[in-house]
């Protein structure tokens, strides 16, 4: 029998600690691999299963049943200090982070971790994505991104393909030397003959201990041709750190709104309401500035300025901001995304028309890094806020009172 | 190991009678749950095994494999008299009702219980809900139901989302008092971010030995706005009760036609060909009365009136009847559909205009109560024609020869 | 337990040497059926395991993992000489044929056997289709198939939805009796209530030991009425048959460019280009000449003469062909189509004015015959020029500059 049956794999699984390969200074397990015609059930290492790092943490794999979410495949990291999930049934997206009384994350009416096949992107017009929305971070893109609507004739649905597409491998990978850096890699293709073939090579880590995690993608281009693309990392915030009160902190160089709604609000664009009825959302187009070596730091943080989240990315490649104010009622979902990308959430069209597509050439590839890091205390909030303001420095936000499209 | 594995649950069922758990004078049997992370592949419990009832019943859930139904779910419920399949991949729809030589059921050209993946609504026009239609009743909904369409520019396809939505919580009830009611309970939700937060509990249930089944549905808008919905019962009987001469009888206020075709033949709307070439379909939009207490009776009966069907419900909650006469071919599925709903099939855009879209506040519910009764011999036919004569009583029936649409 | 449990049938699979019921002269091994629930996950059978044939062969049936291939059924047949893969998923395409050094199949950017669950044809202006081509062959239809656009105010979606629709029963036969001819059958059923009752029975079968396969498919109309249908064979040559030089023979009728893009090379339409950038495709609308009594052949040869596939089929229920050649870059798919159908591949519509799509009355079929040969030597290629020759005999080929379309 020339392949080993499932059934004994699953048995196998459940008998052995973990089927880590050491190699080269790291434990690598491969989760789901469509190389190796692999999709593993249930699994689970940890500090003291593998022998790896000092203070506990645990990666385990699972299955989720029922409903929509029938079949969905899940990661959850426990670094000792954060704990978060991988849903690479959904891109990678990342479910929610929770660290002590802080999480990062929101309460979307959308309740499951609904299965793709279940996700109808063209539905409502193209507003389908939004029948499986719910996640802390859901990357939206690459063939396209942004609002639903016609370009070259032909519908692109909101926000793209690339989170309603199951990743073809994932590895949990472990590194032996300190500080022992957990890290789920996945491998998410977005295929379709004779208009696109982008690889995007996912990687969320955590180092044991530690209040932070990374994010490090790699797309790439390989088709033979230049192709436009587009990313927006769609990071989705509600309380505790989301609150009347709540501060929205940037190094800006320039700040629009999105449309006349937004505008009407602009001189607020900072801060945040408790959950309103009838407010609907309210979205803001930033520019950041860098500190001059292509990194800018945002900030999240909640009233009292003791809790709060930071990224710290580059802007080389992820150039534009959206914040995304939809403080709504809670049970419509009270929240607020804080978005870097190659652009706004115009629909493609407008956003070629402004400028803002980057093209991949034939082959090559573009990497995008971010850090989020949980501010649990006011002494760290405040130091973020200085570092943020030392970015910003003597340079002013220029505002415009028009949406930034034609 | 913190998550039960499904296989070593799996195992559990074989060796287990049924993973009943007693509450309070009911046996509660979990078949799928989100919550609980659950879905189980194959289980029965019977009146033997479970200890509960006089007469012999069974309740069975077994998994479709094959095509297009990979992976659907299967209750089936066995009262002794009456046999019935619950679909919970499909919305909790019920596929077949036999009770003897009476069959409450069509034949479809559609011959697989289809799973949802395999459904594209968007499909031919927004008439993709055409590629899995086969059920004696399935619910439309609810959200929006009735035909495709742009309301608000959004294409709003053929009778929603509801029965190609998986329900997320299954459990089978069996009352341990007499009459040992069997129930079979599915939440079902409809869930978009901005747009819909619709809870819809289903219970279809039935008393051991009895000829009778009871839908009692709960719709919840848990959303902080109110909201709109339709709900449509598109319950569905081809022979032995259609047949040439077979006879709708309703208590019926007012009577138009759906459409031009349907005007033509106004004056026979009660009655049935046998299966006719190039017949299609005539609807006719009936408002019933209601025997003063918010109820009414319908019956489909043979043409020896000697088998029948009738349908007990409210009509606070579904004002409006479709009575949908498809009596083509067989081949082509030679069928009548006794509907009712809180509108008609129109699109929602001219159900909205012409005041029959009911809303719901936020966080209120509606519930829906129908009792289906097989009717086995002319006596009971007669009685129900009696009793329906009976809320006619002295009121005539309005008869309107032009649709009920502007 | 009226039902046996898949987890115990798995189990037996594994102990036993296959499933096999002798019946009639033939080993016959059920592999899906929803006529009998089934869907067996991994299974294999062999010559000597079945003690049935002289020369090795093997049937091995396995499930895939990992990505948007998770679920896929795969059905390997290697008879000594040829090694092919049939995909019930994705309704009994065929993967690759591989013969020693010469592979028909191509590679396509979409680099997995993509689940339909993960295919939205609606996708992209009705282009989705594209997002799941991989395939040597793969069947367009059968109630549509062509480009996308609206017929009778629906979109029709490129290439019609069989080629996404998971096979109802599958089976593998295997003659008793010489020449122990190895068959792989599968149903795949294109059914919607009010417009479609098809039933496609398709079998590819080849003999141990040889180099070829044939394709013997079968579509009912089930509907009481009459319908349109369109089938094109969809098979697809990479290297190493295409090269710079490689050319397509065939003794055609007549011949005419697909558009003006294709008219600008029409008089090299045999001829093949090595991988050329910004080549895209060019399409050619062939009629064949047939044999005088039914058939035909066609060739696709390399540069060196050495090495082709032949394709003998009827064209009495094929009578177009196309010629796609896609001689693009090899990232994007370096490929050519020869596409036997019963139209070209415009828009039904297109199509229906141009008299070119056929109908079938209640009940009545129509069989597709077509037989594939790999030619692995020179003596072999010239002998089928010779043939191909003959059939052309003196008539000419009548040159049309302009498409066949209004």
């Amino acid at each position: 029998m020339p392949y080993p049956h499932p059934v004994l794999l699953l048995c196998a699984a459940l008998l052995m600690p973990a089927c880590t390969a050491p190699r080269g200074g790291e434990l690598r397990n491969t989760l789901i691999s469509v190389s190796d015609n692999v999709r593993v059930d249930h699994w689970r290492t940890d500090q003291q299963r593998s022998g790896v790092g000092g203070a506990p943490w645990s990666v385990t794999k699972r299955t989720l049943h029922g409903g929509r979410q029938e079949g969905v495949d899940l990661i959850e990291v426990d670094n000792g200090v954060l704990r978060f999930t991988v849903i690479p049934t959904r891109g990678m997206s990342i479910g929610q982070v929770v660290a002590g009384d802080v999480r990062l994350g929101w309460d979307s009416p959308v309740r499951e971790v609904v299965h793709p096949r279940h996700v109808d992107l063209q539905d409502h017009g193209g507003l389908g994505w939004l029948t499986g929305f719910n996640e802390w971070l859901t990357r939206c893109g690459v063939a396209f991104a942004g609002h639903p609507g016609e370009d070259n004739e032909r519908l692109l649905t909101l926000h793209g393909r690339i989170g309603n597409i199951p990743a073809s491998e994932v590895e949990v990978v472990i590194d032996t030397a300190p500080p022992h850096r957990i890290r789920v890699r996945g491998r998410v293709d977005e295929q379709m003959f004779k208009f696109a073939d982008f690889e995007l090579w996912t990687e969320v880590s955590t180092v044991p201990g530690s209040d932070a995690l990374r994010i490090e993608d790699r797309l790439v281009n390989r088709s033979s041709y230049k192709r436009e693309y587009q990313v927006i990392y769609h990071t989705n915030f509600g309380p505790p750190l989301l609150e009347a009160g709540a501060r929205f902190v940037a190094p800006a160089d320039m700040i629009a709104p999105f449309d006349a709604y937004a505008a009407k609000d602009l001189d607020s664009w900072r801060g945040y309401l408790g959950p309103t009825r009838d407010y609907g959302e309210q979205v803001y187009c930033v520019t950041p500035q860098d500190d001059g070596s292509g990194r800018t730091l945002v900030m999240l943080r909640n009233a009292a300025a003791d809790r709060g989240v930071a990224i710290r990315y580059r802007t080389d490649t992820l150039p534009k901001f959206t914040l995304w104010k939809n403080t709504d009622t809670a049970e419509e979902g009270y929240v607020t995304g804080l978005e870097p990308g190659t652009g706004f959430p115009y629909n493609r069209s407008v956003e070629r028309t402004a400028g803002r597509v980057p093209t991949l050439e034939p082959g090559a590839e573009v990497t995008f890094a971010l850090d989020y890091r949980v501010l649990r205390d006011a002494a760290t909030v405040e130091a973020t806020r200085v570092e943020i303001e030392k970015i910003q420095g003597y340079r002013g936000t220029k505002v415009s009172r028009t949406p930034p499209r034609n």
